[in-house]
């Protein structure tokens, strides 16, 4: 079986993840070779964006499967994945699907794991075109982090969106922001808009305010790594910043997620868990500069949660929503079992 | 004459600078030489901080006129030192009140050079005692940039109020914002506050809104750059952005600033020019690594604008004032003449 996206490739048992620690000065593709391996590229960033470390956990189980493990082997595998990251709920959910599946055969890995790469593109193709619709012709838009095709198996989630209501026409211009600390949108952003020809300026963080109040900023899209049953999101730290100034200052703000991020047994944002990382990271850049004294204290969380009532609409691959029509979407959300994990 | 600071230092015709570009991994004394010498330095913020720069430049003036400088070369090193940046106004003030007494005789040079070095380190202790007034006992509180001893000839602007309210014992925790793109929270608050043992936790500029969310923020001071007619300031990129979210979030916004910051020939925020700097400053940290593709198109605005109608309480050495008041303030402002320059 062959899977091939802009980040990973899978090949009858070889899996290569393009590191995204390396981009965009170098477009350096690592080989996987176990689930050790890919746990480590998992928290080590190397592989990002929440459909898209979900689908690499998956593509890790199936490359177990051709080395031989067992169902016991693989149930512990998932525990580990799971564990890698803990706030994005994708790799939870389809790993509690997987679980719940895999009574007698390894070969349901492989089912599975196809159906989910498959399906991404799928769900990122009708959230763009969803998304597109909301997108008025001549648009200046903002986003953060990245959400595009490095993050999913598609072509993404708030940056499919743009990139196609850029090919729509209705694009004028984009302010990426660069996300502190590990500045996925000053890396990663920027070199997919620098692909796909998308006119756009960077700006750090505490910028965003000025340009809004500029007037150049009429929508601002977001991605998320889990929607809780009444609506509240986490995503990217920043996304809550965005929200709260998008409120101020009068303009829509669309988080944009497959129903693989819908979390129906997390009743609301305080019930999410956010993964505090290294504070290395905030002390310097990339871990290749520092420049903070040496043992400041820092405060690092990877995300940060934006309540449902700063949120103009949601943009699932299965509809529009808004705050208040939001949990039709919970309920109905497809495949996604209780999570047990 | 011996004049002696934090960042500064004149003795007899000798002039060095504390390089806070290198700070807080090397503390480096640059000799200045000429006017040349510390445009340059000004403009690549070795020698940074609203009030500290006017100070420089008349200091730098001093050693010209050591060096036997005429005049009418004074008066063109005026011009060259107003020019090398153009948002803070404590710079043209001071160079405006010197341009006004430069008649016949360079020695005032050294009056008013001397004046305005031992005024201002009045001028900060006043702030922080009347703005130590108004933090609660068990303050947690929020800052960005560096308004401390490294910003002025005395112990600072917002970051002194704090250092007051500290050794008054009313201070529990700091959050300095790091302060992208040159990081000066990051590097020098946090080297400051160190030096000082004020508890403190380093954030990156897109955490704030979270942190203040979470009710861990009583207070908000940052320093200003320029306070116009109608109480509009300009001070570090992000202020504004700490402005609206504050608030959001019900949090005091207090604007910490010497007289010498008023200008009362500015009618409001719109009139501030905004200095737009080096777009490598955001492709990358400190001249040190680049992260984005290489040509990537930033804006970098090195100010914005906070509207009057955001500002809680204007602390001054002069006194506490408010939007409503504020005109008071700067019709009453001691020795500031009308610009010219």
């Amino acid at each position: 079986m062959k899977l091939d996206s802009l980040a990973i490739k899978y090949d009858n048992g070889l899996l290569w993840v393009l590191d995204q620690q390396a981009l965009p000065q170098q477009e350096i593709w690592l080989e996987c070779h176990s689930i050790d391996d890919m746990c480590a590229m998992i928290k080590a960033l190397k592989v990002r964006g929440a459909p898209l470390i979900g689908i690499a956990a998956l593509l890790a189980l199936m490359q177990y499967v051709t080395k031989g493990a067992t169902i016991e082997e693989i149930k512990i595998a998932i525990k580990q994945l799971v564990a890698t990251r803990p706030t994005a709920v994708n790799l939870k959910n389809y790993m509690q699907v997987l679980l719940n599946q895999l009574t007698t055969n390894v070969e349901v890995v492989f089912e599975i794991g196809q159906k989910f790469f498959l399906e991404d593109i799928t769900l990122c193709e009708n959230m763009a075109t969803l998304g597109a619709e909301l997108i008025p012709p001549g648009a200046n838009l903002m986003t953060c982090c990245n959400t595009g095709g490095l993050a999913t198996a598609g072509s993404g989630t708030a940056l499919a969106v743009i990139k196609k209501a850029f090919q729509q026409q209705k694009v004028k211009h984009v302010f990426p922001c660069e996300t502190r600390p590990l500045l996925q949108g000053g890396r990663l952003t920027a070199w997919e808009l620098e692909k796909a020809n998308i006119p756009y300026t960077l700006i750090c963080d505490n910028m965003a305010a000025m340009v809004m109040a500029q007037g150049k900023v009429d929508a601002i899209l977001v991605g998320a790594d889990r929607i809780a049953a009444n609506g509240d999101i986490a995503n990217k730290i920043g996304t809550y910043s965005l929200a709260v100034l998008a409120r101020f200052h009068q303009i829509p703000f669309y988080v944009v997620a497959p129903y693989t991020t819908l979390d129906s047994t997390c009743a609301s944002g305080r019930d999410i868990v956010i993964e505090i990382r290294d504070p290395n990271e905030v002390r310097g850049a990339l871990g290749k500069l520092s420049w903070t004294p040496e043992q400041t204290q820092v405060y690092n969380p990877s995300f940060d949660v934006t309540p449902a009532e700063l949120i103009t609409n949601y943009i699932l691959d299965t509809g529009i929503f808004n705050p208040a029509s939001i949990h039709l979407a919970i309920n109905e959300s497809r495949t996604i079992e209780k999570l047990s994990i």
